[in-house]
């Protein structure tokens, strides 16, 4: 079988199966969430994530400059960090480059890398270059610690309010602007703020750190984890690993306007961005229905952003079903996984 | 300018000089040892080491099994938490393959890799997994602890023995067999015994886990690191970074009887490959010279491993100086460097 019949979630699955029944002490979470949870001194919880970034599968030179490639490689591991509630702290680099590149993108690459990491206090302590035979190789290893207990994708309780921060979405439009071209997106009468906000949203996302550090606190505060492959595959996730059910009303989506002009204006679907797009690294959560409205005052006092109830946890192991605004369910398509050919 | 003519060390150099005086709370060891060394409990230092291995770069299929890659890739992260005395903990493991790749192959790869880490008692506690475009990338990151004062490359003093465990140049004899090919070699008379030895060495390195830790403790150790890229380019990085010399005595070198006799059969040179090979995984220490043999023979106690001395530290900066069996300085090459063209 090749990797493209297993599947990336195949793949995932067969590594952990393979790994069952090991001893593995301070180990509190391992491979299953995106980050793993680690003890090393007593009473601190130690967290660890790794991403890849590949040219020409998460990113192309065309539309993305190094500065852009070096700030959302570190960002999407920020978001993992925040997932859990945690706090990043240092982060290691690895890169290996074509023997041609210019020394001026190096820079450019590490500059990005440093501006993502310089809000969040986050230094570069370590890693590894190298050459490649063919395109940008980024692999971006983040460690933070957790004061408390870090939250997973497996925590999710049937009756739960299920809800996202901010607004899901503009990473797919973004994508879609920078693939036709900024001009002709001009020229199909976009508004130059609409194409900065997406495009923006897309090349270098902002990770929800402060947003998942306060959740993470709060009472209440059940599953969490952040919006990198598409809330249909990332609540499924949370599904499979809680053994629960999900229904989402898609008409409680929280979809920026601008969002939805550009989908208008390029005769593209913005719910289909918004549910299978992925990349927007917002913070999926589920929490008690009855301190969910609490939970959003609390987290727009003190980070600024929204949160959005958009759907429950059911009970009875499930796919997430999606419910169109007169509450019929309707089919909609996956997000990215790898080796899905 | 492009990395051809920067090369890795002016790399690195470039991206530890643009983070220079950056407030970093905890970090005890940045940029420049391989491995980060860390402060995130009180009393607790975390190590942390990450390190590329990329098809055509650093293996090749035709000579490297998916099981053998798997291996090395784990092995030489737990050489460099090895090189600070440290114990290995827990790894995370990022791998991209082209979606042509057999599942077969892939838990070949993760079996060699628990393989290797088996023995030490390291969890694979995360990682990534994603597509390839062409050839397989491997980043493994590697997280260790450290009871007490990690050893770095710095902390070399002007009168210390140089030493080195084990023995120099099995690696590179090893690829120069696989190069060739077993059958040539054979029918080349060189014996099975020496092929296995010699090619094992190269493909699945042991790391110097517990000679590592023993020194690390042990009273008069100063410098210590492995020797990845070879003797002479890791030497100079300790002469560098501690701002000293060292002469070595190349008669003095621990060269196996069957990496001289490989050597001899293909009319190459053994004491080029234990100088300029790399990929020993060896330790390469510096100790105050009165207690060498006393470290000697303490390490070969508790751990069955020799330690030779080959030379010493001088004051004053300066590129590492070769000496034949005259006692007259001699020229060797240096070992691999990315992007040296």
């Amino acid at each position: 079988m090749d990797l493209r019949r297993l599947g990336e979630l195949g793949l995932i699955r067969r590594i952990r199966e393979a790994g069952r029944g090991r001893s593995a002490p301070g180990v509190l979470t391992g491979i299953g969430d995106d980050t793993a949870v680690l003890s090393l001194a007593p009473g601190a919880s130690l967290l660890a994530t790794t991403d890849l970034v590949i040219e020409g599968v998460h990113f192309r030179r065309a539309t993305a400059s190094a500065r852009d490639v070096g700030w959302k490689a570190l960002a999407v591991n920020l978001s993992d960090i925040a997932a859990m509630g945690g706090v990043p702290r240092y982060a290691l680099v690895a890169l290996a480059v074509p023997g041609s590149a210019a020394t001026e993108e190096l820079d450019d690459f590490y500059d990005g890398m440093r501006a993502a990491a310089a809000s969040h206090a986050v230094t570069i302590v370590g890693g590894d270059t190298a050459e490649s035979p063919d395109g940008w190789f980024v692999n971006v290893t983040v460690l933070g610690e957790h004061p408390g207990t870090p939250r997973l994708r497996s925590a999710a309780k049937p009756g739960d309010a299920v809800a996202v921060t901010g607004s899901v979405g503009r990473s797919a439009g973004g994508l879609a602007l920078l693939e036709m071209g900024p001009a002709k997106a001009r020229a199909a009468g976009i508004a130059e703020s609409a194409i900065e906000m997406l495009t923006a949203a897309h090349l270098r996302p902002t990770a929800r750190v402060s947003e998942g550090g306060w959740r993470g606190q709060a009472a209440g505060t059940h599953a969490m984890m952040d919006l990198s492959d598409g809330l249909a595959t990332d609540l499924g996730h949370i599904c499979r690993e809680s053994g629960v059910g999900a229904r989402v009303r898609i008409d409680r989506l929280p979809i920026a306007p601008a969002v939805r002009e550009v989908a208008e204006a390029l005769g593209r679907n913005a719910v289909e961005w918004a549910i299978a797009g992925g990349e927007d690294y917002e913070l999926l959560v589920t929490c008690s229905p009855d301190v969910a409205e609490e939970l959003a005052r609390g987290l727009r006092e003190a980070t600024g952003t929204p949160l959005t109830v958009v759907g429950e946890i059911e009970a009875g192991r499930g796919e997430p079903i999606w419910l169109g605004s007169d509450g019929e369910p309707i089919t909609v398509r996956a997000g990215y996984e790898h080796f899905s050919g």
